[in-house]
């Protein structure tokens, strides 16, 4: 369901030694205004300096995004550098673009450089598809996908625009994007009518609640980069409200979908934090028990382990009063007042058996609150890590 | 090689299900001048703040802890406070000892009250043992283990003062431990004549250079606990130089002990930053490298993927120049001014194959340095956590 006037399709170049698709490119037929989020790792991959320079340079004129996955090109000094900008100039040549209109994201192995021969016939197929009005969604998500199970993608519809994006990441997944800063990779499409101006806003507004919300293990990335390209194609002009209100929605199913798509992951846990005298508050301690292995390991065991969900919260420098704090799995009063409570050890499993689980903290400090999401720590999760550069 | 005036014993009161050594007493036949060190997470255990409490109090007088494992009295409101706090009555009822002269630790599941009964007993027994000057330190050392696979002590002798100590920990373990305020336990016992003054300053500083650098999981745990008592009865007086030196090796032979012993841990690491702009730079980066979930399942893995170290250096939220750092796994470099290096992958493996696996990263930044300890993450530490609770 791609919005008016874009083509994506994706296509193996080889990068991947299991010979799976491994580039796509995303392509307006006019030009975009565009914006983005990338990541604040200080060790910024070569894409992600490059497509920040371009946005910086022409947020006016952006036709399309090449990316890539299998090799990250990160920590990978000057020659690092060049091949993010040739990839962009190549890009411009097949399809007669300007330079600084091509955005550029890999993922993949760090400290490695990209095999630059198979880099430029990827191009080379993926801009054919695209003069040939060829546009697959499917193979694009799939495309920049690592250790992705599945292709993630969401849109919504409203009032005749929409709004379509893919995402991937499945581990060094800790968003911490900032604007003109932020591997998961994210691709957002809108044929919106929207300035530059409200576009970085209901970008910024939508990573804050959804993307940077969203932990596997961690360990943020060098390459992290949310892009989105509105070519303002839609018949009507859209609320900014109704534009934000789908942004919102769009980012934050891909984000969830990050979360259960976590490296070995069994069940998506979300944490709520309500009640904290702040949002900010609410939002450090959720992350500080959504980044817990006790936690994450007690909930791939389906041990209701409420002491250590405190012991996270306790541990993570907001000031609160644990002996006011309850705790609940999904419905279930687990501790009350920061001791435990007579529960049903069989309710509790029952909850915890779902592959989605719901942790609220309730702080009675206040009225903030904040949603956090991530996934339990398994033996996959070792055996995904243990192995993945070799 | 208990310091002289020391009575120390370990007994099984039917705490751990598994039938286990539980109950531990350390005691000095005379006063103790003593010092503690509590974790500064804000769950504290009740066996925290009681002998806090006491430390305060009393520090010129302690003779004696009572330790238990396999409950943790955390997270247990007003009758877990009492029940601490009976404990120390009892130890004090059995041996004439003075209110506040003895401390109390306590490790184990979080939420559940001590078994008090059993509690009682075990205070009886570990009491006459003292009473018949019964002393081992091999069943103390081991009754305060959890999820340990060795008992953990260390000491040294100097000039006929000896400082002697043991420790538990193998998960829940990221102590920070603040003075009066630091799951790991760790006693400390010696024969020197020193102050008050002189003995927190020195614990201070040893902690913060062993304890306070150590990680299993990055779980700061509600009961951390270091207690020194100091009874005077060593022939000579040591010089304040030679007690600290002698101190730090005791609590660095320790630290580095819980770190080999972490949960499911099949090597210790230990992470050198150096050439930082300040020490706390170095700790941060360092600290944040040992948690990385993705560094420590690539070392379990033997995978030489120093990218991961370099992304985890990135996201310390510590300025430096990653473009200037270069990154070694033992003497072998594997990353030259954040860039590869063409490096023997058999010399690397050889190397990550060890059981003692040292990471160096030079930021060429300054002159500072710190180090860090922590283990691999690995298969048995979800096997271990996944069904602690049950």
């Amino acid at each position: 369901m791609l919005p008016k006037g874009f083509l994506v399709n994706g296509v193996k170049a080889g990068i991947k030694k299991n010979g799976k698709l491994d580039m796509a490119l995303f392509y307006s037929e006019s030009a975009c205004n565009a914006a983005g989020m990338f990541t604040s790792n200080l060790a910024k991959a070569a894409p992600v300096i490059i497509s920040r320079k371009y946005l910086i340079k022409n947020p006016k004129n952006i036709r399309a995004v090449v990316a890539n996955a299998g090799c990250a090109n990160a920590c990978t000094g000057k020659l690092g550098l060049e091949n993010a900008q040739f990839e962009c100039q190549a890009v411009g040549a097949n399809l007669n673009l300007k330079p600084y209109s091509v955005l550029v994201a890999s993922t993949g192995v760090i400290g490695q450089h990209l095999p630059m021969e198979k880099i430029l016939k990827g191009i080379e197929t993926l801009s054919v598809n695209v003069l040939k009005n060829k546009s697959d969604e499917k193979s694009a998500s799939q495309a920049i996908m690592t250790t992705d199970t599945f292709a993630k993608t969401s849109f919504r519809k409203v009032n005749g625009t929409t709004i379509w994006g893919t995402v991937k990441g499945a581990g060094m997944i800790h968003p911490d994007l900032k604007p003109l800063h932020a591997t998961m990779l994210s691709f957002i499409l809108t044929d919106a009518k929207i300035d530059t101006k409200t576009l970085n806003n209901a970008l910024k507004e939508a990573v804050e609640n959804s993307f940077n919300c969203v932990s596997v293990d961690g360990d943020t990335s060098t390459n992290d980069t949310v892009v989105i390209l509105a070519n303002g194609k839609a018949e009507n002009k859209i609320s900014t409200e109704n534009f934000k209100k789908a942004l919102n929605a769009v980012c934050l199913d891909l984000a969830k979908m990050i979360a259960k798509d976590g490296e070995g992951a069994t069940k998506l846990i979300e944490v709520l934090v309500k009640n904290a005298k702040s949002s900010k508050d609410a939002k450090i301690i959720a992350s500080t028990i959504a980044t817990s292995p006790l936690c994450k390991t007690a909930i791939f065991g389906n041990d209701a382990n409420w002491g250590r969900i405190l012991a996270a919260a306790g541990r993570a420098g907001v000031n609160f009063n644990p002996e006011k704090t309850d705790i609940y799995l999904g419905s279930l009063l687990v501790a009350k007042n920061g001791a435990a409570v007579d529960f049903s050890e069989s309710a509790a499993l029952k909850i915890l058996k779902k592959n989605e689980v719901k942790i609220t903290m309730d702080l009675k400090a206040g009225k903030e609150k904040s949603i956090y999401y991530t996934c339990d720590l398994t033996f996959g999760y070792i055996k995904e890590n243990a192995s993945y550069r070799s």
